[in-house]
């Protein structure tokens, strides 16, 4: 598969294979900020275009095009795994998601169907089918999906949250039935990403946007457990796994433990001690602040020269930002960055021996 | 002024003097959570209870009265400074804090006016020397402020933000407007500091909520290195000075060069690898998950052991949450975890010869 594509940059990357160049994609880059992407929202809503693949293809190839980056991600949502279980789910944009009832009980969980991706969510594999074939092997596209740990927040708050209680009084109190549920979501998200490598996918990516929430002893528990779980039982070739988990800067090492291919890391922390911390195991992939893309031009790519020598010389770098492009990005503006990256990570890789001892 | 206080538990723990248990207070424990403060409450709105010394001193001490806590925290909030300089600010507890006109360039941040904290923030002193004097030295008295960098998000944004993307843009793109301010702000927290300690503050805070949603260099130039001109200058005998970064885990060591005493730290962070990044210069304070007073007492036991076990055997550990105390927890929870840290983290202490080398 890795030959017939036109660009694998990011897949070499991922394997820490040489490349010319430091591949750059933006999480979220699908949706969100693109005048085209709102142009389509404008006759469809969020939940009708995740369930619409030739919309969802459509979107999902915009930032190809338009900004240049050097891999698609599908666009969908996180939330399509517990719909598709049989939870009542609106997504208002200025609220956030919103499940009509929130899973408080084992009752509330038992209530919950088993799915079989190919039947349940065959409009997310569909889309990535089809976005494979439109794509015409430009760039490899990343399948995604949430963690059991961050589907479980959003299926026990009933949305977003300040403070997690609810969720956080399940693992404290009833952690037994908090780890049935998690290992459940580990099994149907391993299928569910299973499925979309089937469809096409030539990576996936783990978003577990609310790991950073807990203590680094919980974290491991009721988050990182899980994910290993995932990877242990994803059904791929050599497809790269990537794990992204905001805020969890006490547990990079651990992530590559347990099976990522690919760490991802937020702005926080710094490239260079994030390498030396997992060391020749993973590559990493990061970790612009998105607010930077509201800085001047100049200032958007002093910090991307910084962060391309905080990584240094060699593969295995995947420039991306620390979290997802925020909805009122300038396109000029990413389009200015990603271009900025393709070009000045160029001498980074330029010694291809260095390239291959790194 | 030590030889005077009745349980100075809390002000030996900061110098890592020998202690017979370790001091517990909570974040928040003014305001907030207790029934007693919210009849209160009733009567009066937040600003008015903030300017009244005689109501701020009430509520100051309820926790030491019905919780046990062995420091008092004088009621405030922190943007009395930005009030105090002209702006004009709503304290909305649903909404959080509004100011009418935001600071976006230079002409707005010269209509501020220089504050002297014995006139224009009278009150503050007033409840601080009240308060010290119903406490009649039962527990230690602590005052705080806002780090200019989190003063200088809420003078920016015009209150709470999510991206930050006002006061980000103005450190990207006017930084030397941004210096000018934050300059400013650390003269006047440390002129304001200093004041509390005249009148009668046996310890002080400096809260920076927000430095953990910069990288570390924008932490270390836009925030530490002004809370740093503060401690410098602070008027003070041998009051300890503490600082609370939420989010820093990368700069602990810098926070301890900056001059504090004791260093807080958020759940996110582990006491044990916290205190061997330190060493023996600091003392540490925190850091139990807010969340976790909401877990069966059993849970909450266990989270208290396992954070006395993690920082060791020894003096320079204040038990403290590792955020605000919730509006929402259960007052006979806060005060069995106080109760339970008094009684469990005695046999840290026992040897004092280890707890003197330690």
């Amino acid at each position: 598969m890795l030959t017939k594509l036109k660009n694998d940059l990011f897949i070499r990357a991922c394997k820490k294979l040489p490349v010319e160049r430091t591949p750059v994609w933006m999480m979220r880059q699908a949706g969100r900020f693109l005048p085209e992407y709102k142009a389509i929202r404008e006759k469809a809503d969020f939940l009708t275009l995740c369930k619409t693949p030739e919309l969802a293809s459509e979107v999902t190839i915009q930032p190809v095009d338009i900004i240049g980056v050097d891999a698609a991600i599908i666009f969908s949502d996180i939330l399509v795994i517990p719909e598709a279980m049989g939870m009542n789910l609106e997504l208002i944009e200025s609220k956030g998601p919103v499940f009509e009832k929130p899973i408080r009980s084992e009752a509330d969980f038992y209530e919950l169907k088993n799915i079989e991706p190919f039947t349940d969510l065959k409009y997310v594999l569909d889309a990535v089918s089809l976005t494979k074939k439109e794509l015409n092997n430009r760039v490899p596209l990343i399948g995604f999906s949430g963690s059991p740990w961050t589907l479980l927040t959003y299926m026990v708050e009933g949305g977003s949250s300040k403070n997690f209680l609810n969720v956080k009084s399940m693992i404290y109190n009833n952690p037994k039935l908090a780890h049935i549920i998690l290992d459940k979501l580990a099994l149907t998200v391993a299928g569910y990403l299973s499925a979309k490598i089937e469809a096409g996918a030539d990576a996936v990516q783990i978003f577990d946007t609310w790991g950073g929430v807990l203590s680094q002893k919980d974290f491991r528990e009721f988050s990182l457990n899980y994910i290993a779980k995932i990877i242990a039982n994803i059904k791929r070739d050599n497809q790269p796994v990537i794990v992204f988990a905001k805020g969890v800067h006490h547990s990079l090492k651990e992530i590559v433990k347990a099976g990522a291919d690919v760490v991802g890391v937020d702005w926080t922390m710094e490239l260079n001690k994030a390498r030396s911390e997992i060391g020749d195991k993973a590559a990493l992939q990061g970790n612009m602040d998105p607010a930077m893309l509201f800085a001047d031009y100049e200032v958007m790519k002093d910090e991307v020269k910084r962060i391309l020598n905080s990584f240094g010389y060699g593969s295995g770098h995947i420039f991306n930002l620390g979290h997802g492009i925020l909805p009122t990005t300038d396109p000029d503006k990413a389009k200015a960055f990603v271009n900025y990256v393709k070009e000045e990570s160029v001498k980074y890789h330029k010694d291809l021996k260095r390239n291959l001892v790194s």
